[in-house]
């Protein structure tokens, strides 16, 4: 059961250093709880960033590495992308939902649908390319292999380190199809419940809610992103303080994805 | 210029009576406010839910007195929902996007893509049927009738009042066309920016930001949504503090809205 707070904290951890392929995220984040002074308490979340876990598993590509396959021309040719940056979206994809001048959107392997698979050029240059990046060719950084499994891991490592019940969201930025700016957006959730369903609650007047289920996650990732600014102000770990919610086993970002068969515009 | 917070902090409103028709809205938040001891600071955002703005524009309307066009027949049978609530669906709307079982998906007249045309089910009583909320017939409260104007008036209000500048948001809470569970939305902005654009920005290897606009409105329209929670809990008023942003003249949740001519599912 979720509650509604009263008052609701939002706060950009400082002191995170930039995080590099190989390096325990977990440990990290807690060596910067610890500096910071902070303890965390039940119910705390921290949002972290997706590109952080990218980074520490090594996500990056060197796209000039990449050889378009004839779909990936074809389809550059329709979006004006990069061939190669094609390649890489249609292999992290399973769908192509919309082809159109500057526009790729596909349903990602990980089940959701999005622009460019969130495959992202901003940050993405692994650190051996970082000395020449005004030189340095076209890189991308992939999604993690498994969010989900990557917000648990966060999760249990912060559990056992506080010893109190926590939630984990990992976070990314992703557009809209019908609306204009990007949003941060749930891409793996431990311990809090991805979705709040209200069902049985009334309204004022007692009459039974309609719209009865929302998505806590999102709106968690959403919150945090305003703290978490854009990459150049990295501060990709941020607390959210003031929700309650029963800590759930069970709970995923999957659990947000509206289902391929149920897709309206498919 | 958009700054992020370091921290911010959510709140919730107590002591706002319920909205009545006529109401003078911005009159009972001040009251409200100046009751709970609050004293807005700079780029304070208060996030309104419309729907007390459409409760003190008396946009109820008594579902049994509808009569269904020949279309909403038609679309009721496709989407199995009720011809008279199809025909007010219809009456809002400018575009049908997607009709299946259950699903009615349309373009509001005021631009935005959603369901239902953001029409609501849920605390749609007008006060003379309350008394008798068990038996009464189907009510709706549809969108205020221009919630970007009516924000503007909120904003002045308060300003007058504080001295201040001040953002407005009245948010709405819609679904997603691809993710399950909703969230909130902006439907009306004053002050506050409703896109942050960051172009010009680098990334942290000093290469240019490639993802350079969020939806800053639609985002604490989220964040509040966290502590409004939902029609139940009646707290339909939320301050949100800690940004940093040029007031803005010109903004509008309009912004927002992917034009028709971009739209990439019509």
């Amino acid at each position: 059961m979720v509650q509604c707070a009263e008052t609701l904290v939002v706060r950009a951890l400082p002191g995170l250093p930039r995080v590099r392929p190989g390096d325990d995220v977990g440990g990290l984040i807690v060596r910067a709880l610890r500096e910071a002074g902070w303890t965390l308490q039940a119910c705390d979340v921290l949002v972290v960033t997706s590109k952080v876990i990218s980074r520490a598993e090594g996500r990056f590509v060197d796209v000039s590495q990449v050889t378009p396959s004839a779909r990936a021309r074809e389809l550059a040719e329709v979006t004006r992308k990069d061939p190669r940056m094609v390649e890489l979206i249609l292999q992290e994809s399973t769908h192509v939902s919309r082809a159109a001048p500057e526009v790729l959107v596909v349903r990602h392997r990980l089940g959701f649908v999005s622009a460019n698979a969130g495959i992202d050029l901003s940050n993405a240059l692994p650190p051996e390319a970082q000395g020449a990046a005004q030189g340095a060719g076209p890189w991308a950084l992939l999604l993690p292999q498994d969010p989900d499994a990557a917000a648990r891991a966060l999760r249990a490592r912060f559990e056992a380190e506080f010893g109190v019940p926590l939630g984990v969201v990992l976070s990314d930025s992703h557009g809209r199809p019908f609306r204009l700016g990007s949003v941060g957006l749930a891409v793996g959730v431990a311990g809090l419940p991805a979705l709040h369903d209200q069902v049985g609650t009334c309204d004022l007047d007692g009459r039974p809610l309609e719209r009865t289920v929302s998505a806590l996650a999102d709106q968690v990732a959403c919150a945090a992103d305003l703290v978490a600014g854009q990459a150049a102000e990295g501060r990709p770990v941020v607390l959210v303080r003031g929700l309650t919610f029963d800590p759930s086993e069970r709970t995923e970002a999957k659990a947000m994805v509206r289902p391929a068969e149920q897709d309206l515009y498919a």
